[in-house]
């Protein structure tokens, strides 16, 4: 990771850590602090902060992180809320907040946490207030859309790689998006840059997501957190399944609907085997296209940013560091 | 119902049903317009636009519409949600939408209704939007707190009636108290004026919610729109229950835990015994008492808002149709 970077991730940390969430009912704001306190990369708070500096001095951006969290506590608050929707056991190895204690207390301290999300909106100035509101509004409405049509997609038959793509563009990439058109607006950045600066995030955010649908199957166990091919077992409606259905032969796709209709199963065994109808449609290869094609728009309009290019070395060096990622 | 009272509350019906929630997912949406749909008081929207016409004509409401209806919407997330945790069927006679859909589509439409509450608050103007969103959340999360006291207590064996008190300040009264307030913030009002809307609307809330714990119990069947004795079926912990319980001889004592333990019984039967107990024990009259008390107090806030007398007469009107109310 980028030394920079590092810096500002630890700064996240230990701002999240000392942040005021509320005490009593110990019920409603201890699942709070035990979900943040899983970990995870902090991806979004980040962004926002690198988006920033590309105005500012890189030392400056104390004024941000509250705003910065916003997104941060935004995020969590949507996997708490997925958690109970999905019936997930873990997160990030964990016990989730509706195992540990129930899905009541998941509802009720989620909402809490939406409503801390705004609490720390509340550090931009009222200047610049209300066109963040508004956009934050819009990014949370449509993160839930696409968690709705990720559901509704659980069940059908058939989705398209159109579908699957604009449903991930809803679900995961508009937050990375505002993230970063946030840390614009903080910095005053002109209305154009603020529309660049989400158009980067969206279009690496749908790149990450593929990444993620990639290393699900592909990822090496040793270094890969949880369990590889976790999307397979589950028949997971992922890109890599989609495409596979759409390309396979009749012969193919014959032996992988057989997998997927089977209840009883070896786990490895199904792995092994969709695995191998993957490579042998090339689809690692077709997914691969797809993420480097959107990164590569990503990148087109970070490049269109009005600033010095020196200046966009950090959040380029991050995209890439994000994309090689194996874990 | 007073007069102007009814056309501002057509006038909240009318914005409600033209409001633009949102489309697709439909079954994110759908919900949405189903619960607004099922009708209820529009008390709280009500509240903010009588608090502002104390310092305005009595026809100049329509810029204030818009913020009113967010507490309005806020409410019905925060029924939409505790109906999952309550597991209620019913709302308002109609099935509840975890029942009409499931409950991943009442977590996520809440999660969104919460969202669009805050788009709304949007129509408030920049200049106090940042007040208002800081009063706003200290509400919505005090009412989440109120919630999780609520479920915490039905779980316990005793609470006492100060414990009680407060959770019905935190989860009915803070609502009408912010409802009321941010009335006097759109109007330009004093800091004094604005707290005394406060207090006066949380004491009234705590008095409101003493009568419906009342009604409940003592209501003519044939003007209550649910089951009268429902609390006393489902042994809910209401401010009755709490001092009959704290006022009963060691006799009256074993008999209502008595019937708080059976797991069979004849509904009436239990209905009619413990009424017959808190009639015994003069629980109506304690009850009316606290209930007067609170109504009071909140008067008094009510006659040192700094408006002249004659302006204070709708809200205080309001008010007093509110506690006569049967149903």
């Amino acid at each position: 990771m980028i030394a920079s970077v590092s810096h500002i991730i630890e700064e996240i940390n230990r701002k999240l850590a000392a942040h005021d969430f509320g005490e009593q009912p110990s019920e409603l704001y201890e699942p709070i602090r035990y979900i943040l306190s899983l970990g995870g990369k902090r991806l979004r708070p980040l962004l926002t902060i690198l988006a920033y500096q590309l105005y500012e001095e890189e030392d400056q951006f104390e004024q941000v992180v509250e705003p910065a969290l916003a997104v941060e506590v935004f995020h969590n608050f949507t996997l708490m809320h997925d958690d109970i929707m999905d019936e997930a056991p873990l997160r990030r190895g964990k016990a989730t907040v509706h195992k540990k204690w129930n899905a009541n207390i998941a509802i009720l301290s989620g909402d809490v946490m939406l409503v801390r999300a705004y609490d720390l909106l509340l550090g931009v100035s009222p200047d610049r207030l209300p066109v963040v509101i508004r956009a934050f509004n819009q990014c949370a409405a449509e993160v839930c859309e696409g968690q709705q049509w990720d559901m509704n997609y659980e069940r059908r038959d058939q989705v398209s790689e159109d579908e699957y793509l604009e449903m991930i563009r809803l679900k995961t990439a508009v937050l990375l998006g505002f993230s970063l058109k946030m840390g614009g607006i903080l910095a005053g950045a002109s209305d154009k840059d603020c529309q660049c600066l989400y158009d980067f995030g969206v279009h690496i955010g749908i790149s990450f997501q593929l990444k993620d649908d990639l290393l699900d199957v592909y990822a090496d166990q040793a270094k890969f957190g949880k369990q590889v091919g976790g999307d397979i077992i589950a028949n997971k409606k992922t890109f890599l399944l989609i495409k596979a259905l759409e390309n396979a032969s009749p012969k193919q796709r014959v032996e992988l609907e057989e997998w997927l209709s089977r209840v009883t199963f070896d786990k490895e065994e199904k792995v092994e085997a969709v695995k191998k109808l993957y490579n042998d449609l090339d689809i690692p290869g077709l997914t691969r296209q797809k993420m480097d094609a959107y990164f590569e728009r990503g990148l087109q309009h970070l490049q269109q940013i009005n600033v010095a290019d020196g200046k966009k070395e950090t959040l380029y060096a991050f995209a890439q560091w994000l994309m090689a990622r194996e874990k």
